[in-house]
């Protein structure tokens, strides 16, 4: 039978901040990318987020960023490839502390924000985070944008590989998602998104923005945490899975 | 045989700014306690700082600290025992990344600067401190002040504890530390350093500040790693231990 | 004629993570204490919060707090006053920098959580804030808890002191304010909050958590903007005043 | 007569961290950068370089830098102008109420690190930096490098500006630094740097890495303050200027 992953980014709140309806989403999910504090998650946030998501039986992810708070991990750096692999094994080491505690496992890894569009292109910087997810543990799963340099790298390192799509998000032809903040970038309308996501995990396939369909293949699906309505298009795309007949769970 | 521990903290450089000589301290001493990124130790600092201590056969500890980079985690804040968990599990499991990727493993966990001193008179906080390291591994060993609340709280739970005692820092006759800035604090001459050193591991005991002989345990002694004569201290302190026939090996 | 300042604690959103109706109440408050980066308030969240103060002709003051983006400022920390001075002195010109760009100038300073509460009760603390606002500018006002440490160490430099009162909060027979978290410490009924600050500045007094009436001065009350119902209580404090016949206005 | 201004990045150490000679080297130069926090420099270090700068009559300037203290400001982030217009805004502020309470005053501004180095090629980024500084006091100095897009952008605004140049950098044809990192990009030989300086400022060119004489403008020349020769190089640099008749005084 065919399945697909559905993902979320969760336990960003910082302190007296709170972002995102993680206790309603953990309940629609089937995996968790936790937030591991550089731009987003304080520890005490990382362990209620990875005790929640254990009892509600969802896949613990970390969620590793650069280092930015103040820009939440979305303004790209100019980092090195072996920078990135130390702050990518700090954060996962992090979080997989609170999971092992919790009696519970660390089960994948998704860069955060611009380090996730960096790994999508950049052969080194995606060589840097698969090597410290497989250095920290080999069972890891990657998590990687479809299509993207992610991927690549982490198949080149014998690991699980996971290829994410996003149901909210427009592409580019060439596979790439449109960046944030360009027209046309975010598709707010539920039943677009929706049909987006069948298109992209039944059909294979997705209407670019400038209207030419690009083959993409889709093991797992994100729903934005911070996203105003998250918790309702998740709970739609849920029950769009369930009635094709698709079933849900983490890979 | 009788046996000793010398353990400095290390791993103390953060990005462009530097501290201590790592590399000589880690040809002397038998454990180091890395610093996790809260006072000191950024992720290449500390992946230099633990994959050097693997090579060096010197046993890797984390130093967890208060989050106060500009303080150095000297000074004491309100934390409540919750928040040090936390922020203790998140520290072990950053340093314990770096060992796993290395081939090496997580030995012991000291809590550094005010929060080794909080953890050696407020039993909640050293409560806090011993849970999460159980949690994170109950075969770690837990170093704390001799005749202070942390080995207590270690023991409490069944862990296996290390009484760190001084060479460089003057008692009360309460057994506590005289606090860094009051007169007399430090012990600069190395000749007295050595001294105490004797005094603490092979008599088991120590003149205080105000003259008194007080009954000490040692497991393990301390050379500070940010001392301006740290590396010659520590040679100084094996060179006496070895006289005396005391063995020198971490917990 | 009597008159009141009613003032807000504002611009506590940070990077990615809001908080607070700023907008609504600069509607409704005289004067804003605007958060200076080490509790809450990037550099563009001072922008925006500055020129939205001054376009609505409401007074601008820093609120410098203790370095703890993680705590919100409220955590006590043992700086010393040296440390305090600095902090303060920095955050102020920090501030004082967008009003001056905006074509305003600063009114007041207003230590934030921990601090605001140190400064009440430690002479030392209080007098090194107060030193500060002076050698930037001796025509500020210092805002400081009524019948504390801060208003005499303002008074001691020849510096204005505005007396500060809550509407929301709990009072002990001192004068102090029954801390966060323990039971009483906030009055949560607007109905009540509006009585006690009719209480406070038309009667000047309060009555104690444990019932007894506490003579207290009040020139300035303060409306907490991150309480949930903080705007609607701010209209009812100013609806109630202007019944009263007690004018509006900054100190 | 002609003149050189002599500066140098200072301030620079952060908490128990500390970097450069600055009382040596405050003895040598004209004019002094001081770091506002953001890359290093916490607020009791810029506090004492402040007043040590007066107290040695060196004009007194802003260092800002992106937020980076892992990467002590030289990790070039994707800011947006806006961004850079509050940032820098925010350091100057900060940095010159340390003037204000030493009875002092601000006298330049220069941008740290990445950011230096995109105000000197991106004119959107540039003219953010020229604005702040324009909007806290037309009357500061905006120092760039000789050639590059910030001191466009301040005359665009009618600013004074310095064009700067370095003696112990390699140039590239077109007028700019070859990077750090890259072969060849640092002069350490004293007697070659001098050589270049004398070049640059009494002959208004200089040879590039490539073999090429490149005209240049220097108003004025930076030492770095966190190389291990600076005092030297500076004090070498001041006698050959003075061997030359060439004026020492900020700009």
């Amino acid at each position: 039978m065919h399945t697909i992953d559905l993902n979320s980014d969760l336990g960003e709140s910082f302190g007296a901040w709170s972002m995102g309806d993680d206790v309603a989403l953990l309940g629609v999910v089937t995996s968790a990318n936790i937030a591991c504090g550089f731009h987003a998650g304080d520890p005490s946030t990382i362990r209620h987020t990875v005790l929640r998501a254990i009892a509600h039986n969802v896949a613990v992810g970390a969620h590793p960023s650069l280092p930015d708070l103040q820009g939440f991990g979305r303004r790209r750096m100019d980092v090195s490839p072996s920078d990135v692999y130390d702050l990518v094994l700090y954060q996962i080491g992090a979080v997989a502390a609170f999971a092992r505690a919790g009696h519970g496992r660390l089960h994948h890894v998704k860069p955060h924000g611009a380090l996730y569009h960096m790994a999508a292109s950049d052969p080194a910087i995606a060589r840097a985070i698969a090597t410290a997810t497989r250095d920290f543990d080999p069972d890891l799963v990657l998590y990687g944008l479809a299509g993207g340099a992610q991927a690549v790298a982490g198949e080149a390192l014998g690991m699980a590989v996971a290829a994410e799509v996003f149901a909210d998000r427009a592409y580019r032809r060439d596979g790439s998602l449109v960046p944030r903040g360009e027209p046309g970038a975010m598709i707010d309308a539920e039943s677009r998104a929706v049909q987006q996501a069948l298109e992209l995990v039944r059909d294979r396939r997705v209407l670019s923005i400038d209207g030419v369909w690009v083959p993409v293949v889709a093991d797992t699906i994100c729903v934005h945490g911070d996203h105003p309505s998250a918790v309702s298009l998740a709970r739609a795309l849920r029950a769009a899975f369930e009635r094709e007949g698709i079933g849900l769970r983490a890979c």
